[in-house]
């Protein structure tokens, strides 16, 4: 049987450029090997820092400086030292009703209690926003923190709205909430240009957060974060790892300093490319049954609504008999709801291999129908 | 002025070797690049997982199993795991009187309380520890950890003798104390062989951690730690990072699974030659003045006991003005007491500069003590 992974969120293998980063390797052994025997600096690779700052500045906050950056191991390691760093046991965080798996085990981890926030086809409902917060406050438990994935929204692929940022940071600053900002998808942006950074509106409460697993590839665990001094200084209190590794950010600096604006766009082209071959399979395989989506504008996924009445369990038990692996919406639902969507990563499967996989999933969505017919 | 750094415990540039890593590296990314554009195992790369199998079975704990072993961000990840997995905020953590710093930082993050135990030359006095822990009992905290260092001691170098292991080991298990045993040293053995290891003697109650930062260098970020199914799984709830750097994890293992007895025997000699170059630095200028100090048999430090009544704090002020560094006493100290000692890392500086290094630090002792007879 032939496997289908549209699951994980992972990079298409075109896009690793393996004959630069072999020679990227050898040159920093040969060449910068001896500084591996000293420990990371604190807040990372300089000449890495550097490649963050940029991308940081391209998406608006050109007035973030060098100082403000600092590499993490991975995106995730940031979300972690915010929720240990800016908030405190029993606390609340301000979340998209639907968001990253991944993020809630962290910030649940920590003891903090997750609050979600109606979003619509431009993202979070700022109206909703005012009443949760005025509600939490109500309740005396006003929230510390909201982690939010403004641009190419994961799982939605939805983009909030220029015009609702600068309301949204407006809210948050006057009940003394601070934002972390997942900008992990921002570098995968089908358009000319991305709606301006919530950290660019306002520097001062806003961690930004941003990852080379998507520019790049997961496996080099290279994140980062930006934050004014005060707040890049109390999550910074908590990164006691002995550093980020070097070997991982002196070759990933050494190819992206050079190449970064190239590979950007090349790895947009490539992303962008799949993102069209699957639209046009999901018109094919899905469309005629009732299934409805949004055309990403950038990131990884498409965001599937199943068609009326379809079980999302009868689907997911169909699809594994099949091979076939997707995100079920009920992963993404902060309460954990059996929401009827899956989410589908657009690069985790060579562009060929898009149609017949999704061909697939048209199956499986015919059988799980004919299953609700029958019982 | 000509700068002198005793202080950071790093590896000798020579037991690096550029050359082969080069070549790892390079191959790592034309061979397996692709692999990269997955989130690393769980566990970590099962290659490099295999490798420090072999490092902990050669120090007695031939029952390890594969599946015992995590790999971790640096050993420090491996600690704040057990931190923050197998105690609760406010519970207390056993430790010796000295210990390293930035893991009595971690454990103190945590918001665990360090209760030390003295040690003689023999290391940890279990007849102390005996003390401790019913006074603890007694006072209705119960400790919950040990965090100990039993080979090669930092700062002390201070091995823990074979026939103290048993009775430690019964102590801590009679009151339900897991122990941490950091053995990030332990590849450092200036002897034919070293004392089994407290995991080995009790693998259900022991979380084994270890390094490649010592064997390899700091700048890869691989550590390890090894424990029975039911501690690793509670310890892998709480690393929440995406996975610890395959590229780091890639390029060691390419070059350790074929090289690693040869390079242990490599690192062992140069270390090993240098500390005797310590050792003969130390006799010509301290031991005159009446430093005193336990010649290291692994590890990376000699432990100093400066002259009688000669004030840590007055040393340190000349030796900044010299350009020396060290590290001071009261860094290792659990209740940060001004103790009479200095660390000094004996592969921070290459061999030929350990001489006259030293040398400056014989003129600061001098100095400090004329100071002490003008005050």
């Amino acid at each position: 049987m032939e496997r289908f992974d549209f699951n994980q969120g992972l990079p298409d293998p075109d896009s690793i450029p393996l004959e630069q980063l072999a020679e990227a390797a050898s040159e920093t052994m040969l060449r910068d090997g001896f500084e591996l025997r000293r420990y990371p600096a604190k807040l990372g690779l300089t000449a890495l820092r550097e490649v963050a700052l940029r991308r940081i500045a391209s998406r608006g906050s050109a007035g973030a400086r060098l100082d403000d950056v600092v590499l993490t191991s991975g995106a995730l390691q940031a979300i972690g030292l915010a929720a240990s760093a800016l908030a405190a046991p029993g606390d609340s965080v301000i979340v998209e009703e639907r968001t990253y798996a991944l993020a809630m085990r962290i910030i649940r981890r920590h003891g903090l209690r997750l609050v979600p926030v109606p979003m619509d086809d431009r993202g979070l409902r700022v109206d909703a926003l005012a009443n949760v917060l005025a509600g939490e406050a109500a309740r005396g438990a006003p929230p510390k923190l909201a982690y939010l994935i403004p641009t190419h929204h994961n799982p939605t692929g939805v983009t909030l709205a220029a015009e609702r940022r600068l309301p949204l940071l407006d809210l948050t600053r006057a009940h003394g909430v601070t934002v972390i900002e997942d900008d992990c998808y921002a570098d995968i942006c089908f358009e000319p240009a991305c709606a301006p950074t919530l950290h660019s509106l306002a520097p001062e409460s806003v961690v930004y957060v941003g990852s080379f697993s998507k520019l790049l590839a997961p496996g080099f665990r290279l994140g980062y974060f930006a934050a004014a001094p005060e707040l890049r200084d109390r999550m910074l209190a908590h990164k006691n790892d002995g550093g980020t590794s070097d070997v991982s950010a002196r070759i990933a600096a050494r190819y992206l300093d050079r190449n970064l604006d190239d590979h950007v766009r090349r790895v947009r082209r490539i992303v962008q490319g799949s993102s069209q071959v699957m639209e046009a399979a999901l018109d094919r395989h899905l469309a005629p049954a009732g299934s409805r989506w949004l055309t990403p504008t950038g990131g990884y996924f498409f965001w599937v609504e199943l068609p009326p009445g379809l079980s999302p369990r009868a689907l997911a038990g169909v699809a594994a008999e099949r091979g076939l692996a997707y995100g079920s919406g009920r992963d993404y639902d902060v309460a954990g709801a059996d929401i009827p969507y899956v989410r589908l990563c657009i690069t985790s499967e060579p562009a060929d291999r898009i149609d017949p996989g999704i061909a697939v999933l048209g199956d499986c969505l015919g059988r799980a129908a004919s299953m609700r017919q029958v019982a």
